[in-house]
């Protein structure tokens, strides 16, 4: 059970309890998704002894089961329940983990209530080791997120895209993902033209036309575990050094993720990348990491950045997305969903890679 | 300028710094729309002395003009500029606010810096006075989200509604709002025969029928502000039981507007819809508070329920929502967005609000 394995790394780590508030880390150690529950209070303490409780709003109910809880209803102070919770854990002070993205109002509360005894740190130093390895049925959740969005990939190079607007073509993106799976990851980009020449592009008016390039970069989520996948298409005969920019980011894609082995350093996979990109003269169109890790998150690590530290381990999972954006030209990106199995990388995505033109 | 009044306010309450992260808060202080920065350090600090600055990451640097900012790129530690940035406004201890929703991996280190010295305390304790009193120019903002949905739902009216499943409607209106507006404020909910029981239904495959009444609940965004509207339609004749639950809502909602005036408290609002409902003999069956506030966030202060402590004065925005929910039977509930103007209850949704029957 995750919980306990957690447990174990946290004692491991020399800490004394944990405070999870709810969101990914939360969900991967109860299983319960209570993103919901906004500004009321909702809190699993941990104690490194092995026993654990949460707090949740009585509004949750019907959701929690099996689980030691105590609920609080709207009127009631959370904080008297919590102070009972942290009698009942003997969690008095002492190392105490923080998920990271807990609200600044619960954490002053819990300090109030430590009187100073608590010496907080950030929980993703010790439950990052946990999340970032996949074990077999997450990577089958993700493999799954990954074959929608291959899916819409085929469907979308049957539409009309000529003329479209990249904001239409978007929401028909999206549209269809949430057809396919429990939603989209993130707002999907269109980026066509010369707007592809920013990586972060905001999908607008702009209609796709004769020549262009077209970036599209989108994501599904499935049972909570994300997709996230970019093609570069070309929507008749494209400019001839977009082509070759295409050529380019396309080895150096490949290349990337040959480097991927258990043992290898995120840096050396994001160097590779790099290296073919500087090589074909364009390195300093390419302004951002080579991936990011990918699962309950849409990013999350390992990061495949020149300053990548982690080093590549079995069930881990991340995108390659290397990208050249040349201002007033255009850009092009190609990102593919990996993950390290039985030692080796393993494409998740698995969409044509060659420069279709439609 | 707000973020002037703010700092007089603060210090009025005794405060000798703030620290905003952003969200609903920050946007008010600065007018910059910074929610994209994730887990990039992004803090505005304020010295009651009159003097403020900003962090933000480099990749903002474009979205923020005429602001006294420091940039912190990729690689580098943004807490040693946040450090440099107290020193600058000679902010190294005493009784500071925080952003209600900052993340606690920003407050563990802020508080590192602090070392033992910050007092903490949430933001909205001071902020949510100025917040909660609109001027002009944010009710004209409201006004106009609030027009958006008044005509979706004059629109849904003529859409073939029988057959249609909650998932396709709530997904209809979200893209015709999302066509009209800046988005939607949150989920749409379509709630329809039994379904409509649950106050919290989530639009599921089930198809609208003769007989149905159909709750629909649907909010848009318009320059950062939020409308918020219910109607409870019938498809065909509904439950003789279901017209009288009606009749009792749609009074209920009456009496609780007519009692809206500058100098009422919150609560008085509230047992208004309360009292009607109860003297039907419905009590037991409206089991939320009768409205909430609403401007940046959907849900904000003042909240109108039976606890409400707020004094309703000029400028203040909410909901007046009241709803029965009979298991088994259905439900019906009747929203209206509400603004103090000249010391009176003004209606800023303005759909018809006698029972429709399709």
């Amino acid at each position: 059970m995750r919980l306990e394995r957690f447990i174990l790394e946290m004692e491991n780590a020399g800490f004394d309890g944990a405070i999870v508030s709810p969101g990914a880390n939360f969900y991967y150690l109860t299983g319960f998704n209570l993103h919901e529950t906004g500004e009321r209070p909702t809190l699993l303490v941990i104690s490194s002894d092995g026993a654990y409780h949460l707090l949740a709003p009585a509004m949750y109910r019907n959701q929690i089961s099996n689980f030691p809880v105590t609920f609080w209803s709207d009127g009631e102070n959370p904080y008297h329940k919590l102070s009972w919770i942290f009698g009942e854990l003997k969690l008095s002070g002492g190392r105490l983990l923080v998920e990271n993205t807990m609200r600044a109002d619960w954490l002053i509360n819990i300090l109030k209530l430590g009187n100073g005894r608590f010496e907080l740190h950030p929980l993703s130093q010790v439950i990052r080791e946990l999340r970032m390895r996949k074990d077999e049925k997450e990577i089958k959740l993700m493999e799954h997120a990954a074959k929608v969005v291959d899916r819409v990939f085929d469907e979308l190079l049957t539409w009309d895209l000529l003329g479209i607007s990249e904001r239409e073509l978007a929401l028909k993106i999206e549209l269809r993902i949430r057809e396919l799976s429990d939603g989209i990851s993130f707002e999907p980009i269109v980026a066509s033209g010369e707007n592809a020449a920013n990586p972060h592009h905001e999908p607008g008016e702009r209609k796709l036309r004769k020549g262009d390039m077209v970036i599209l970069d989108y994501g599904a989520r499935w049972r909570g575990y994300c997709s996230d996948i970019t093609r570069t298409i070309a929507i008749g005969k494209p400019n001839e050094r977009l082509v070759e920019i295409y050529e380019t980011v396309r080895e150096a894609q490949e290349k990337a993720f040959r480097t991927v082995r258990e043992g290898v350093m995120a840096r050396e996979v994001d160097s590779a990348a790099r290296e073919a990109i500087s090589k074909a003269g364009y390195g300093e169109y390419f302004p951002h990491r080579t991936g990011h890790g990918l699962g309950l998150e849409v990013h999350e690590e390992p990061y495949i950045g020149p300053d990548g530290d982690v080093v590549l381990g079995e069930g881990m999972t991340f995108t390659i997305e290397p990208g050249i954006y040349v201002p007033g030209l255009g850009g092009v990106r190609i990102e593919d969903d990996v993950a390290v199995v039985d030692g080796r990388g393993r494409r998740l995505t698995r969409s044509d890679r060659e420069l279709i033109l439609l």
